[in-house]
Parts: C-alpha cells; structure tokens; sequence
C-alpha cells in the first residue's frame, strides 16, 4: 500500500478523543482514520505515569498493527507522560495534543494562562513546561478539575450542576486573571459553552483538538503522506463495552459513529 | 498453617471496599485482612459484565496465592456479575456484598425500597431480584448515580455540590416514596449523611458494609474457621498508584492506612 494510503492512528483512554478524530476527519477528509479507546482501563488521569506509559504503548502497538502512517495521542494524560517513550519505541511520526495546545495558547496569550486537566495531566506539569519552552515570560496556573470528565460523560453539560462545578474549580483562574485557558483534556470541549460563560468574555478558550488537526496536516504534508483521494473510511475499535461507546459518544460527535468494535488488546 | 489463621481475601474495584474492610476489622478484631484495590482498572461501574468478570477472576486469583480461607467481593458491581463464576472457579467460600445488603433491607422496609448504584449494576437488576427472592411482595425502584462515585473520590461529602447532585438522582426516589434505600455502590455510604439528609427522617438507609461482616462472621463460625487469638494484621495492595490510594483512603478510613504495596496482577 502507498503510503499516503495508510490510515492516521488515533488513541485515547476512552471517548474524548473522539473530538481530536472529528477536527482531523474535518480538517482531512480523504485520510482513513482508525480509533482506539481503551474503554476498559479508562480513565488515565487518576492512574499512575507507568501505568499509563504502559496502556500507551499497547495501545500503539496495536495501531501500529494496522499499519498506520503516524499516530495520534489524542489523550492528554498519555501526550503528557507517554508520547516520548511512543516516539523512541515505534519508527513512525507520533503528535500529542500537550504541544500543540500549548502552542495555540502561546500565540494568542497577552500573558497570563490557565490550564485545566485531570489530576495526573496537571501533576505532570506538562503543559506549563511546554509553554514556557515557548515562551518563558508567560505566566502558567494549573488547576485540576477530576469531575469534570463524569460530567460530560453523564451528559450533564450545561445545567445547574454542570455551572456550578465549573464555577468551583475556575474560581483561582478567575482570581489569576488569566487571558487564556486551556482544555487541557479531551473531555472538557464538550463544556466549551458553560466554561465560556464562567470566565467571561475577553479570555481565549483553547480547544487543543483544533490545533492538533493543524498538526497533523502539516505533518503529512511535509512528509509527502497526505491522501489525496480516497473516500476518509473510519475504523473505530473499543477495548470494551461498544454499545456505552456510541450512546456517550454521539455527545461528542454531534449524531451517529461509525460501526465500533470490540478488541483485546493483551 | 492452620485454616483458621489463614486471611480474609477483600478485594474491590478500588478504594470504595475499603468501608467493608474496616467493617470486617471492627467487628472480626482477629482476623488477618488481605485487601486488593484493582486501581489501575478502576471503575468497574462502567464496563461490560465480561470485562469486570475477567477481572474478578483475576483478582481472587492473586488473592488465593495469598493462602486466604475465604473471599470477600467488596465491590458491587463485581458482586452483581461476577460471584457466581467465582464460586464455580475456586475451591473456597466466596460471599459479595449485593445478598447481605438485600436481606437488610427486605428485614426492615414497611414494602418500597430504593436501591442507588452504578449503571452497570443497577443494569444487572441484581438487587431487584436478590430482595424479590427474599420477599416477592416488595416493591424495588433502582436509581444509576453515575457521578457519585467521583464525587467521593473528590472529597466532596457534604458540600452544596454534593448536596445538589445528591437530590438531582434521589429526586424519583422520594416520588416513588420508598422506606428503605440501599447504598449499592462501597463508595457510597460516605455520602451517608447527605444521602440521609435529602430522604429525609423515616428512610432507612442501608450500607451493606455492616451486613457483609455480619455475613463473614457467621460463615466463618458456622465452618469453625473463625481466628480466636492473634493481632489481626492486614495487608492491603493495590494494581497502581498507592500514594493515591493512601491520600483519598483515609476518607474511607478516618485515618492513616497499613501500609499500601503495588502489585502487578499480568
């Protein structure tokens, strides 16, 4: 198969990285895309970094059986802890979402930005890492929101409850008068609106999966990989429970999901 | 060694078993405690039935290599599908904690009982069936709480967020006017006092726990397998992060832990 054909490689721990597979499938439509969501060891951002560094790297090896051109780390807890190990493992490009979010909230920051993500994702401190490697003036206030992914996935998005746990864990970004925040998980998209309403206008929401589709665009460009024709065929697989899968997953995907299939990954 | 110093094996999903170990401690000073948190899989709440029974298997399996007389499922969801494989599979007495909370609460309620649980459990209807084979005349109405296991992972007890997500899935359940509710998730008997609060006087509220080591007592005695001297050591491990472990422990066990070892189960 030429490689321009070879399908993209995306994973996450579970759902959210279906909004990183929508923005590529928009942003590329001729490209094939296979999933995988590792359902039944979701969710990373309370486990441990060689846990996780451990599922990541099943899970790669598992795209990599499809024969993928590159891959995806469309989770932020496996780009903060895992996406190295990834690289120095498997021959083939691999692009989180930590970088590239970092570096949309660099380019439109006057100053001063939070990050929201799970415990882990924070714990790590990757992303104020990588925005002062961008820009060491930048101030960075990271807060931990562990609800906020059972809420999207109970679906509660913008009610009473949904508003005021949004409010509980932005109260110190609001004090920090942060021009910028960052969605510094995979889940938390869905709460763009409520989020948006509690900072107010004037800060920059950054949705990461916008910029990773970026990424990868020009990734394959550059490397003489993008299809140029093709039908963009989708492949979603799940490590467990595919019916939960599409009920959640249609929140995140605006209306039905491909087939989804249930693997064993060992 | 003889059957009667051997330990009782507990294991849960995480850390919500905790509330049943320090049941059994209580009421069984003496007895050696081998505890296992399956925290690198946790939850078990929203997985498939054959995902959490694989696991179940998995975890009793570490657990008999601890030499133990008998096995404990702390963990609701791995008691609605798992026990029964359990039991077929290993050569020991196995109990879960699902039958001894439907017999308290088919002892006390006046004919309407609430059960809250995960989805996964209150879709295995395995309280319905358990009360109504107890007493087929009594009316059972089951609630999924999705959220109110993170909730308690949060810390978040009795806080006016706790208090509105708490009265946000009651809500049926004082419509349906229930006597008596069932907590059908370990996590749950924390929120015992929110919980209590928004039923309001007059429910009886039923933490399976307590039966559980009712339960464990008189297996034990019935079998002549009950410790009658000795200090009553415990070992707990869990499958990641035991710093984790510790630190949201304590919540369950008003104080600090023996010392929590990681474990690899695969």
């Amino acid at each position: 198969m030429a490689q321009a054909d070879k399908p993209i490689g995306i994973f996450d721990s579970g759902i959210g990285g279906l909004t990183v597979f929508q923005e590529i499938r928009r942003v590329l439509p001729r490209e094939r895309l296979v999933y995988l969501g590792d359902t039944a060891r979701f969710p990373y951002g309370t486990k441990s970094p060689a846990t996780v560094t451990r599922y990541s790297l099943e899970n790669s090896a598992f795209l990599l059986k499809h024969q993928v051109k590159m891959l995806v780390v469309a989770c932020n807890t496996a780009s903060a802890y895992s996406l190295e190990v990834i690289r120095e493992r498997f021959p083939l490009p691999a692009i989180g979402v930590v970088e590239p979010g970092a570096k949309a909230a660099a380019a439109v920051s006057g100053g001063r930005i939070g990050v929201i993500a799970t415990e882990v994702t924070v714990h790590s401190e990757a992303y104020p890492k990588a925005i002062r490697r961008l820009n060491p003036s930048l101030a960075v206030f990271s807060q931990a929101c562990p609800l906020l992914v059972s809420l999207v996935e109970e679906g509660w998005l913008d009610n009473e409850i949904a508003r005021k746990i949004t409010e509980h864990y932005l109260a110190n970004l609001r004090k920090s008068k942060i021009d910028t925040l960052v969605l510094g998980c995979t889940h938390y998209p869905l709460l763009k609106r409520t989020i948006g309403e509690v900072m107010g206008e004037g800060v920059h929401i950054i949705d990461s999966a916008e910029t990773v589709s970026q990424e990868v665009a020009s990734l394959l460009e550059g490397n003489g990989m993008l299809r140029t024709e093709g039908e963009g065929e989708s492949e979603i697989y799940v490590t467990d429970f595919p019916q939960r899968f599409e009920r959640v997953g249609r929140l995140f995907f605006g209306g039905d999901l491909p087939a989804v299939v249930q693997v064993d990954l060992i």
